[in-house]
C-alpha cells in the first residue's frame, strides 16, 4: 500500500506595516494591508509532516508532540477542509468521473492517472507540527505554524496552485501566516470581496533583491500576562477613536511607502516607516478602552537605544541604519544591514547584559566575543543599564525563503502514523 | 510712603481632556480646547507676591527663593509685560489726563482718585513665588505658578477685569495655566483668531456643583529624563498622523460629553470619557517621530488597577466609580468621589506599599490606618505587587476653589523688598 505523506517547513514573519483589527473575523480579513519580512527558516521554522490515509479514524493533530483538539468550525478544521475542498477541486474533480474506454492508449492513460490520483481528499490526516524556538521566545507561532500546515497539505495532495492561493487558506487559520507563504518581502492585500478571495499575500521582492536585510530578536522578560492579538484587535476596532484614520489615512501610503523603500532598497526609508508603524500600531492598541500596553519599560528602552544610534547615525549623513519593530508583546526585532548588525549586538549587550552569551551563528565576534559597548558619539544617558536577564536572549537572523519542501527523512511521523518522540 | 503690594494663590489643575499640541508657539494657542479639574489649594497651591515701586530697577522674580532669570521676550517677561499694559489701559488711562477745574465738587474728586491710582505700570517689580509641593513630585508647578503670578498682578493693580480676561495673560506663561484662574470644572476654549483674543478659559462649573469630587496623586519614581511638553506637543504636530485627526474629530465630541457629564453630575461618563483622553493623549505621542513614552510600567500597573475595580463596580451596577489620567509624566491622577476614596487608596496601597504611610488628611482612616486591600470579586493577578517606594507617595485631594487674595502677613517679601527666607 502507497504511503502519502509530505513534510514541509514554513518560515516566522515579522510585520513592518502592521495587521491590526479585522473586518471579518471567520474569514479573518483585514481592516488594512500589512507588509512584512519572511525570516530565515535555517533559525527560526515551523516543520509539519501531514500524511493521508484511509485507515485514520479521524483528523488528528500533534504541536510539539502534544495532540490538539481539532474543534468543529475552528482554524485547524477550516484549513483542513479547505485544503480537502482544493484537492477535490482541482486534482480529483478534474479526472473523468468514470474511464472510459476510448482507446486503447486512452484506458492507459486513465488507469495511470487514477493510480497516480486517489481520493486522498476523503481519507482523514494525522499531522505532526514542531516549531524549533521555544514557546517561551514569545515569538508568535501561529504564522509559521499555519504556513507549515497548508505547505505540507498541499505537497501531500499535489496541488497545482500558487502560494498566493494557500495565502488565502492560510489566512483563515492565522491572519499573518498568510506573509510566511513567500519569501522575501511579503505584502497582505486586504482585499475589498466579501468573501476574502482577494485578500491574499504577494511577494514585493524576493530574498535575493535584498539578501543583507538582517534581523536582530531582543526576547524581553515580562511579567504580565498580555492581551491576547485576536481579542485585543478586535476591542481596537470597536472602541479606538483613531483606528478609522489609520486604515484609511495612513497605511495605504505607507504601504507604498516601503514598498518604493524596499524596491530601491533604501534602508533610511525602510526605517523610518516600519517605526513609525510600530509607534502607531501601538498607539492605538493604547487608543483601546480599557487601553492595551505590550511594551514595557525595557521595550521603551531598546528604542530609545536605536533612536540615539540612527541621531549619531544621521549626524554623520549616513541615515537611519535600525529600524525597531514590536508586535503583541514586549519584544523587539530590529531589522538592519548586515554591516551594522556588530554595533547593535555591541550596543544591546552593554545596556542589557546576557546571561548565556550571545549565539554568533552568523561568527561576526571570533574569539573575543561581545563586549558591550556604543559607537562614538553616543549620549549614554538615553537609557539605564539593565540587570542581566531583562532582555532574555537575542537571535540573529536575517530575510529568508518561503516555505521548504522537505525529504521523507524529515518526516515528524512514524511508520505508523502518529508522531515520533523527537529529541529536546 | 505707600507699599503696592499683593500677595495671591492660586491652584493646581489636572486636565480630564489634555491639552497637546500649539497652533501658535508665541502666543500659546492651542490645536484643541481641553478641559480640567482645579485642584484644592489647601492642599496645593502656589503664593505669589507681587511688589510695585517706583525705587526698584528692573522686575525681579525669585521662585522658592532662588532668583529667576526673566529673560527679554520670555514667557514671564510677557506675562508681566501684558499685566503692566492692562494696568495702563484699563485702570491709568482712564483717568483724565489733566486734572481739570470745573467745580469744587470735582477738583476734591479727581484728587482723591490720582491720589488713589497711582501709574504702577510704570514702576518695576518684584515678585516672589513660592510651591507648597516639592518639585521632585513631578507636578506641574507652571500652571499654578503663572495663574498666581497673573492673579497677584491683577490684585496689585486693581484690575477690573474677569478671571476669563486674566487667563488670556496666564496662557501667554503656560498654555494649561489659563485653566488655574477658576475654581471647579474649567474649559479652555481653544479660539480661532489669531491674535488669541478668543484662547481663554470659561468656568462649565463651580466647585460647589460637585463638591464630592475628590482626587488621589500617585507619585510614580522615574529614572528617566522624560520629553518636556513644550518641544515633545510639537514635535507630535509636526509628526503624528493620528494628532490632526483627534483635534478635528475627537476632542470637540469628548469636549461636549464631558460638559454634559459635569453637569448632571455622571461619573460614570466623566470617567469613560477622562480614561479615553488620557489614553489617546498617550497614543498621539507615542504615534509621534521619535516616539514620545511618559508613563511606564508601574504607570500601567495603577491603570490595569483601575480597569479592573472599574470593572467589579460595573458587574455591580454601579459604573464607573474611578478615573485615571496621566500628564506629561508617570505620576497617576485617580479622580473618583469621596465615598469611594478609602477603597481606592487600600488597593492602591496593596499593590504599592507606601514608605512613608498614607497622610490622611481628611481622616478617613482612623487608627488602624490603611491595610492594603482589594475589593470584593476583585482579579488580583491583574497587576504584580511592586517594591515599597514604586509609587513615592500619595496625595489626596479634592475638588477646589480659584485664586486666593491673601492677606499682607501672608508676604513673601519682606519690608525691604526681597523675598523673606522661608521655613522649609
Amino acid at each position: 500500500m502507497a504511503q502519502f505523506q509530505a513534510t514541509a517547513s514554513a518560515p516566522v514573519n515579522i510585520a513592518c506595516i502592521k495587521y491590526w483589527g479585522k473586518r471579518d473575523t471567520k474569514l479573518i480579513l483585514p481592516t488594512n494591508s500589512s507588509l512584512s519580512v519572511t525570516l530565515d527558516q535555517d533559525h527560526l521554522r515551523s516543520t509539519t509532516t501531514s500524511r493521508a490515509d484511509p485507515s485514520f479514524e479521524k483528523d488528528r493533530l500533534w504541536l510539539n508532540g502534544k495532540e490538539e483538539d481539532i474543534k468543529d468550525g475552528g482554524r485547524m478544521a477550516t484549513c483542513i477542509a479547505e485544503m480537502k475542498r482544493l484537492r477535490k477541486q482541482e486534482v480529483e474533480d478534474k479526472q473523468p468521473n468514470e474511464p472510459q474506454v476510448v482507446s486503447l492508449f486512452f484506458v492507459t492513460y486513465l488507469t495511470l492517472k487514477l493510480t497516480s490520483c486517489p481520493k486522498l481528499s476523503s481519507y482523514h490526516v494525522h499531522i505532526a507540527s514542531y516549531n524549533n524556538f521555544p514557546t517561551a521566545a514569545g515569538l508568535a507561532s501561529s504564522a509559521s505554524g499555519f504556513a507549515a500546515l497548508v505547505s505540507s497539505l498541499a505537497q501531500l495532495y499535489a496541488l497545482p496552485v500558487s502560494p498566493s492561493t494557500l495565502s488565502l487558506i492560510a489566512r483563515q487559520g492565522s491572519g499573518s501566516a498568510c506573509r510566511s507563504l513567500y519569501g522575501g518581502f511579503v505584502a497582505w492585500e486586504q482585499g475589498t470581496r466579501p468573501d476574502g478571495q482577494d485578500s491574499l499575500a504577494v511577494q514585493i521582492a524576493p530574498q535575493s533583491h535584498w539578501p543583507d536585510m538582517h534581523a536582530l530578536i531582543c526576547v524581553v522578560s515580562d511579567d504580565k500576562k498580555g492581551t491576547s492579538s485576536t481579542s485585543g484587535m478586535q476591542r481596537t476596532v470597536e472602541t479606538s477613536a483613531l483606528l478609522q484614520h489609520r486604515i484609511a489615512h495612513v497605511v495605504p501610503q505607507r504601504m507604498a511607502a516601503i514598498s518604493a523603500a524596499i524596491k530601491s532598497r533604501d534602508f533610511d526609508a525602510f526605517a523610518k516607516v516600519t517605526m513609525a508603524d510600530s509607534n502607531q500600531f501601538h498607539a492605538v492598541a493604547l487608543d483601546t478602552e480599557p487601553p492595551i500596553f505590550y511594551m514595557n519599560d525595557v521595550s521603551r528602552a531598546i528604542i530609545a537605544l536605536i533612536v540615539e544610534y540612527n541621531r549619531v547615525s544621521m549626524e554623520k549623513g549616513l541615515g537611519r541604519r535600525a529600524a525597531y519593530t514590536y508586535d503583541a508583546g514586549p519584544n523587539a526585532v530590529i531589522y538592519t544591514l548586515k554591516e551594522n548588525v556588530k554595533e547593535i549586538v555591541e550596543l544591546v549587550v552593554k545596556y542589557f547584559p546576557q546571561r548565556d552569551g550571545f549565539k554568533d551563528v552568523f561568527g561576526l565576534f571570533g574569539e573575543a566575543g561581545v563586549q558591550g559597548k556604543v559607537v562614538e558619539g553616543f549620549n549614554e544617558a538615553v537609557a539605564k543599564e539593565f540587570e542581566a536577564g531583562a532582555v532574555k536572549g537575542l537571535i540573529h537572523t536575517k530575510i529568508g525563503d518561503g516555505p521548504r519542501a522537505l525529504g521523507a527523512e524529515e518526516s515528524l511521523l512514524g511508520e505508523d502514523g502518529f508522531p515520533k518522540t523527537l529529541a529536546a
